[in-house]
């Protein structure tokens, strides 16, 4: 059933895992699972994430080096959004027979590059032929067992909600030649999330854009965020790219993919966020209010009557 | 860059995840990623396989069923024959647009009637748009952290070689238009594989082919494996079908796809292995000797010498 592939299976993982230096797990890869210690008093967290050429991405757009840190970096993401630290990862790769064996080292590159700056590696994985180039990444993390997981339902009435970095970049750079790379790189907050535990009450990584992803999370807190758009902390690529203020702020609101994380936090908690955001040099901005009701306002009125889109 | 879903998104998680009933995460799907206990005194064993249509499966010969059925057998068996049981798994959509939900709905439900056998469940996972279906699942499982994995290193001159179940019937099945139930819904030895931590020395699923599998545990050990032609267990469909005695031989040693366990054992663990077959109700047959020296031989002939494919 399974057609001969067109080279060698073996040499290609070898190739593939060789910028991964010395495997973390001392059962794999190569045998027929890896073995990991989950290290004492923590929990395990664990998500998986698909990158597909030509639904996530296309050859023209993205380098190969690209592909491989992108497919990694929003698994990461997903991980730090539950206040979880990166423990390491597994990739199963889908490969048509014209990327060559040089690309795929590429691929490896990048995601090599950013999974040692995460200080993990790559434990296992699997190869196949297929249609399309497709990264699927399963990525583990770690969460100490005393701790709180960071959901989306823990929002409460009185907290305030904050989101890290800046909005709009990645979709502006999607609606211009240039710059793109922060919709081909993101910066997943693995070091923000494991930080926020016991501060935040609840949280989520921006990746589909803030209006849904807050939509998400306030449905499930079942509370009403109330945000203001003048506090929204607009990139400065969306605001130069922005041929108006309101394109800029629906990027922000809607363009999705910039893999910061959106939170909500008591007031109480307000100095200390400032201080992690000063010792980790993120920007974090309050950006609302949790009140009781339902759904997403933005100056007063319900989101979906301003226009946005709210998937 | 994602184009807009065909369908919604949420509702066909909705359905996929509907067959495998309560998450076993209290904390997904549903969150950025799932958390999860590894038992006390236990490590992590984890590992990824993928199923591609018209590269692992035809719709014209699979079943959706058989799909989900499969997609996870082939990765239960990965962390059966590191001697671990399983504990949960992800599971990672591609779709095309002309799978129709009934029929997605019907790869959740063979997948989830074989974790219910095993005793787990979904605890996560993620859908795209795709040219092809594919199915990856990333499989986890736990092994006591006193015991040692079973590896493909540990074979050792002066223990047998032994392998569980029947051999040659998926290839069987495969040259004939029925019954190819073997190769669609392989049963994966959960509950052998744990069973032979303390007893086996090295282990390895038969995926690719006893050849070609048992090639990699006498490269991996050192070591080489004397086979014994008239002591394989060739299965009942795979004698039925072959039109002569070689052809059963060759499916047996060539075929691939019948997810039982190679392994090699002390000859003082014998008995033992005879009380673990007939507690299981699986079949362990004794079909060789480790000897000093490298590669794989059948009846005093080196494997490749004999025109059997030893890739």
């Amino acid at each position: 059933m399974v057609p001969p592939h067109r080279r060698d299976e073996f040499a290609l993982i070898d190739a593939f895992t060789r910028p991964f230096g010395v495997p973390a797990s001392p059962f794999g890869p190569g045998d027929d699972a890896a073995v990991l210690d989950v290290p004492k008093g923590h929990r395990l967290v664990v998500t998986t994430d698909a990158l597909v050429e030509d639904v996530h991405f296309t050859r023209a757009t993205f380098r190969f080096e690209d592909v491989g840190h992108k497919a990694l970096a929003v698994n990461l993401s997903d991980v730090a959004a539950m206040g979880a630290s990166p423990l390491s990862f597994l990739c199963a790769l889908s490969l048509p027979d014209d990327v060559e064996d040089a690309q795929l080292v590429a691929v490896a590159r990048g995601m090599a590059a950013l999974a040692r700056k995460a200080g993990i590696t790559l434990v296992g994985g699997n190869v196949t032929r297929g249609p399309k180039l497709s990264v699927t990444i399963t990525a583990l993390g770690k969460i100490p067992s005393s701790a709180r997981p960071l959901c989306r339902d823990g929002a409460r009435p009185g907290d305030d909600v904050y989101v890290s970095g800046a909005l709009g970049d990645a979709a502006a750079g999607l609606a211009q030649p240039r710059p793109r790379d922060r919709q081909r790189r993101p910066a997943p907050e693995v070091r923000l999330g494991p930080a926020l535990l016991g501060l935040a009450t609840a949280c989520i990584d921006v990746s589909d854009g803030l209006a849904q992803d807050l939509g998400h999370l306030a449905a499930a807190s079942r509370v009403a965020l109330e945000l203001t758009a003048k506090d929204l902390p607009i990139g400065t690529h969306a605001k130069a790219a922005a041929t108006s203020g309101p394109q800029a702020l629906n990027w922000a609101l809607t363009g999705g993919e910039d893999y910061v994380l959106a939170f909500t936090a008591p007031r109480r908690s307000a100095r200390r966020l400032a201080a992690i955001a000063a010792n980790l040099r993120r920007r974090i901005t309050r950006i609302g209010s949790v009140v009781s009701g339902r759904g997403l306002w933005l100056d007063g009125r319900p989101l979906e009557s301003t226009g946005f889109r709210h998937r």
